[in-house]
């Protein structure tokens, strides 16, 4: 008998076929059961009668969600059907019997889930945000690929941080002291000098107290660094590539985006151009809604949160105040208390989803930033390198894919944006 | 002036082009000055003449090897040029001098190399092994992705470890401990029972005292894990993909592939089917080749040169002994004693590239294992409830990305193929 997928089961109609996957939900009306089955791919409703499965329709009453199973049947087109098609049953073999499944349809506690994580998964929710999750990844490396930049992977193990050592996960590497990458930029310019455009995209980490919906201790950022380049490649690569993986999750994946009940017109919205404010037009913004900040603060979630409303699409907010980001920023040549930097920012309150700038390409400024910053100098002597031997201006940013798929699917928070989020107080299962 | 990169330099044949890179080589010929410029890219010479670029020929004497360069010029298509094409320079603008490149045409030592990763990755030759590893983890992904796989990310910090727990790298975990992780497979069986078909593909980390030409600390890994899939699965998915990355990269990096001076009929002769034997067979040619070793014992890196010479492909090596191997391998219905398991070795004395099994899905199995492994039951109670709740039959395995990036480099030692390698004695750059 012919294993399929639910996915492929449109092409096997009128054919007998085997269906392997577990019990989503089961009803029965009169004379007539209903199993229906979900194998990962999609959903598919087994029709059991008396006449065509006497077995299953004798086992009908024992069965429970997500017994594993495979069933053999007819594929019969059917529009009332979940998916469109249904399975006239021959037989239902249980692979195995599963008792006292904790997840239910009712509601249940995010603690309760999230402890379950590895279950919640197969619910159907869930399989929409992963399977658009895996989608958003393909699209940023389809967009780079096509355009000429190599993906060369930054490390994880580093012997020093890019954004400040209060906040790294330690580690013994053979008594030397080791930590984890927060990001892959540093090793990208070295990079990007020697193949000219790259990106590296993997896991990052952050050793931040925070429990905000916007923060995850572990999460994946795509990082593109290009040689010769300036903020102004910066906006239009990222414009580009955000409207690019929009464009994709909704040509490829608009069942899982109505599955999430998305408003579909809230991301048929987003296409170039996007606006372009400067730090201090941002402060106006939020002073006229009543939100004051002292100039040279950096935005936090707030701030975030009222200027990514005040737009349809996503908005760049470039030149924040030097003092306010990382160490490694190129001031703007017409004043220098600006870095030539860029975050951008989601709409609908969702927040910076990139953030990137020019990088300071002269070795003395750098030299003088890592002393502003207190930084050890040792770890970054290799980083100095790069300005000693054939320097040149570069630019590059990093994407956030957790919140921009939270975006995407309009979740509330990253934590269902990541197959197993590590949050402040969790790292199991 | 129009920027163009060096690879599509082609396009522009008797056009005025700018070129952005670095000095790669500088010669002269009586009154014909020729400097190789280097973009990343590609490389291409230009020629600068006192007629056509007086100011360009007169600097030429004080151009130094990886000097930053903005070069503008008409192209012209030249059989005997590098590359095929050159530039009749205009002007030569110089960005940043660079002053005592350290890394010179002469030969270096390892140690010397390795110190300067972020610049030796300049060369030619690092150019073209990290355009064939990008182009490697492409085809992976292509691969699974074409057949309805879904990646999945499995989380970096885990609290339990899947093959022993000397050989981890631990952090406090705010205040909790977790380990980096070996392999992404525990929580890709969760994900496969969840989608039917996943991968997923990040770094993975071996605390391993380990000094040989294999082993890295931190190193890329693709593992695919398929629900109700066996060890004949395995054997084909692995196979295929195998095929379908040496083609790619055969299609694609040819020219990369020469620069490397690696023997190409060797890979054109990767095609289906890989031999298959047993790891009882095995013993037996390692016996014919004088090399004896106790049987229940795994192969290290002696038995795997020995057997991966002996074939012109890959082939696979399955049914090793239970104890030779991790905890979670279904044993042999046939020989309890063995696991129902594959290693993959690749040829001429690469050694192994692929490890994959059959999962155990019964729970009182799987509980009696972690005993006798001696791993403790509480980080692993989310895994065993993977065999409570509908568990079903399923198989997966594991490709380490450098050493098959070694393997089709035909480089001798993993830590060309990544990067920036982390050893027992390196994590810097």
């Amino acid at each position: 008998m012919k294993w399929v997928y639910v996915e492929d089961i449109g092409k096997h109609v009128g054919e007998e076929v085997c269906i392997k996957g577990w019990v989503y939900h089961l009803r029965s009306i009169g004379k007539v059961c209903f199993v229906v089955v979900r194998d990962g791919t999609g959903i598919i409703q087994c029709v059991v009668t008396q006449a065509d499965s006497p077995e299953a329709f004798a086992a009908f009453d024992s069965l429970t969600l997500e017994t594993s199973c495979e069933v053999t049947g007819v594929v019969r087109e059917d529009r009332r059907a979940p998916g469109g098609y249904e399975l006239l049953t021959g037989s239902l073999k249980i692979v195995h019997r599963s008792e006292d499944y904790p997840i239910t349809p009712k509601e249940h506690g995010i603690a309760f889930l999230m402890e379950r994580r590895h279950l919640w998964l197969r619910s159907s929710r869930q399989n929409s945000i992963l399977r658009i999750r895996a989608e958003v990844m393909r699209a940023c490396r389809d967009y780079l690929d096509e355009r000429g930049f190599v993906e060369v992977d930054a490390p994880i193990l580093t012997p020093a941080s890019v954004e400040g050592t209060t906040t790294l996960f330690e580690t013994d590497y053979f008594g030397e002291r080791a930590f984890l990458s927060q990001s892959g930029q540093l090793y990208n310019e070295a990079a990007c000098m020697a193949l000219g455009k790259v990106y590296c995209f993997g896991p990052t980490f952050r050793a931040e107290k925070c429990k905000t919906r916007r923060h995850l201790t572990e999460f994946w950022m795509l990082e593109p660094e290009i040689a010769f380049a300036n903020l102004e490649d910066i906006f239009q690569v990222a414009e580009g590539l955000v409207c690019y993986i929009v464009e994709r999750v909704l040509e490829r994946h608009m069942r899982e985006l109505e599955n999430l009940g998305r408003d579909i017109a809230r991301l048929e919205a987003i296409e170039s151009p996007f606006v372009r404010i400067t730090y201090d037009e941002a402060l106006e913004i939020l002073a006229q809604e009543g939100h004051r900040i002292e100039w040279g603060e950096d935005f936090g979630g707030d701030e975030e949160t009222i200027l990514s409303s005040a737009y349809e699409k996503p908005v760049f907010i470039h030149r924040y105040p030097v003092k306010a980001k990382a160490f490694y920023m190129q001031p703007d040549p017409e004043n220098q208390e600006l870095a030539m930097c860029t975050d951008m920012l989601a709409p609908e309150g969702y927040g910076e989803i990139i953030g990137g700038s020019e990088r300071i390409h002269d070795l003395g400024l750098l030299e003088r930033r890592l002393e502003e910053f207190g930084l050890p100098r040792e770890p970054f002597e290799w980083y100095l390198d790069l300005r000693r031997y054939g320097s040149v201006p570069h630019a590059g940013f990093g994407l956030g894919i957790e919140r921009t798929v939270a975006w995407i699917c309009g979740i509330r928070h990253v934590r269902e944006a990541i197959p197993f989020p590590r949050l402040i107080y969790r790292v199991y299962p």
